[in-house]
């Protein structure tokens, strides 16, 4: 079945397009990555998310008519990936969108257990003459989840290994890794933050060398690491926390980063860019033989790394040097996979599962009570298709 | 097939629920009403309601929570219902909820044509491990229509007769019919607002009596026409104007009334009921006559009338004496109907007409640029059905 995967962020990079193969279902499931784009959202509409996402800004009038826009440009970026890849827009079977989040509060009490995602998938469904699933996480909150992280369950969909234990190591702002232990069920996988993933990194390349990150691990290479430092992070209390545990900007942002910066100020920019990036390391490394290594031993292990931190060469080297000779390291473009794409792919895999009526939520990871079929069905409405029920 | 369609109007007045045993589909269409059920809204939601409706109030966390706290309480209604009728609810096969309406805005152009329903619909599918077919209004305005009225497609499917002309006249705060022509096709429907309904008759029984409205008609059948005021009221240009057309509380609200009760502060109090009676019958009556007759003909008509003015015997007596004898007067209670469940069994019978996979708006009723199917289907989370696309 061909589908297109929409993905908006938080951060507003720009709405992900990942227009995606997939065949079988459930545990037999391949999804092949056809062609990806991201359009950037247009500045009015950013500034309009924005007001949206303030508490204090947003009104109703906006929240309805952003719904439309927003689905008016995801229903735009679809069209921009088919013309991209040179696909017909006929040949789309179905749009999985996860929409855009403009509030997120999970709850235990099941009456303030919410979430917002807009982008209205009607449009999307009329202007595309298809099929659309969407709204994935309220389902899960209304079976007492957290309706996040939900990439775990497509993580497990297409890496769980018979032969393998299998670590998917995402590295973005934070680190974070989802366990997929050798011949496991669903409710063996587990996810956790490791710690910093480019956080540190990069607020230091962008104080230090006015640049954004650290190209390559370039910067990093040319370092040495400082002692005294390189300790003191290690003294960092997150690292003995015992999953499942997370963390954000609060812990290892710009308030963090400035305390070192005013702390180390005589030493060299590069040795501190070396000794952070060494501490990302070490994190995933540390959290993998505290935490991981103990519960699945500590041989036929496959980490498979993604976000940008994968494309950092320091750092991957790093982090090869700390982990036992049991345990391989690749990166998701090593697979055929892309670090980019992988949300959106992720989507449309959800999407497919709902279509086919599996429940794919991965209870373990967002807390739900149960397996639950995820999203709603937007039916083709220029079809005449039954739903039996 | 047994279905609990659900309304939660504007008005406040509470969550509309109804129990209704479906058969056939598209014309064939038969509905059954079992149980019908107003759940009234506690004093926190109606507020959180009124707030998240206020474009100077509202906010999305507001917005987000009173999302999921309405699911609960559409839940809830559903659970009320089931005990009220005695009915397991495992017997129910879907619900269809239109949810409540906090911002309707419909604009010709396609990036501001926008409404929201709120009421979260995985809520009621998870609590009472069912489908549920729901936010049946953005369809038909990403297809270019209004939203509303949607009423006219299940009246279609539900009168549309072979041998008679039928019109449905509802007679709410202002009357408004839909017109289905004998042997008709959909296209054939055409609805617009008569005038005024009771909203006249019930502002000058509050300003007069102290009551909300006129009991039966009682007041009136005392009263005598004030022939200046029932001339003046004919003069009304709404009257005059062709189909289609609407009005509203603008036009015949309370200041409409301060005015008439200003100029004929000296008639007897029961005449100003009377001759306020009158006009809403005539307005209605004349309606037809100078409209609806010309293009259907003046025999083998028959109007059904709902809504609260269907109970003025009064109201009804005069509408009867300004129509020809090919014209037929009956009530939807008459019928086997119930006025007050009609718009939950509609939602019913609209979300079984989705689920069959048959367009149900009605284009020369919304301006829709097409058929469309409307709503979005949550699947029993506690299923495996697949959806086949």
């Amino acid at each position: 079945m061909r589908a297109i995967g929409l993905m908006s962020g938080t951060s507003l990079d720009g709405i992900d397009a990942a227009l995606v193969d997939i065949n079988g279902s459930g545990l037999t499931t391949t999804a092949h990555l056809i062609d990806f784009v991201t359009v950037p959202l247009d500045d009015a509409l950013k500034e309009q998310i924005k007001l949206a996402c303030d508490p204090k800004q947003s009104t109703v009038p906006l929240i309805c008519q952003l719904n439309v826009r927003l689905g008016h440009a995801f229903l735009g970026a679809c069209r921009t990936l088919c013309e991209k890849a040179a696909v017909p827009v006929a040949s789309i079977d179905f749009v999985a969108s996860h929409g855009q989040t403009i509030w997120h509060a999970p709850a235990t009490d099941p009456l303030n257990n919410s979430t917002l995602q807009i982008g209205e998938p009607s449009i999307i469904a009329y202007g595309l003459k298809t099929t659309v699933v969407a709204d994935f996480r309220v389902m899960d909150m209304a079976a007492g989840g957290q309706g996040a992280p939900l990439v775990p369950f497509t993580e497990y969909i297409l890496y769980q290994s018979q032969q393998k234990h299998r670590l998917l190591q995402n590295i973005g702002g934070i680190g974070n890794v989802t366990i997929l232990p050798k011949a496991g069920e669903l409710q063996d996988v587990w996810a956790f933050d490791t710690g910093p993933g480019n956080m540190i990194i990069d607020q230091l390349m962008l104080d230090l060398f006015k640049q954004p990150y650290d190209f390559s691990g370039q910067t990093a290479a040319k370092g040495k690491i400082i002692p005294k430092l390189q300790q003191a992070l290690r003294n960092h209390p997150f690292l003995t926390l015992s999953p499942p545990k997370s963390t954000g900007r609060e812990v290892f942002g710009k308030a963090f980063t400035q305390r070192l910066l005013a702390e180390y100020a005589t030493e060299k920019a590069e040795d501190l860019i070396a000794t952070a990036t060494d501490f990302t390391a070490f994190s995933i490394a540390d959290s993998y033989l505290k935490f991981i290594l103990p519960a699945i031993g500590s041989s036929d292990i496959e980490v498979i790394l993604s976000g940008g931190g994968a494309h950092n060469h320091t750092l991957l080297r790093m982090i090869a040097a700390y982990l036992p000779d049991g345990v391989t390291l690749q990166t998701q473009d090593d697979l055929g996979g892309s670090s980019d794409a992988k949300e959106a792919v992720a989507f449309a895999i959800l999407g497919h599962e709902t279509l086919q009526g599996h429940s794919n939520n991965a209870p373990t990871a967002t807390g739900a009570d149960r397996g639950v079929i995820l999203g709603k069905i937007i039916p083709n409405p220029w079809s005449h298709t039954a739903y039996q029920i």
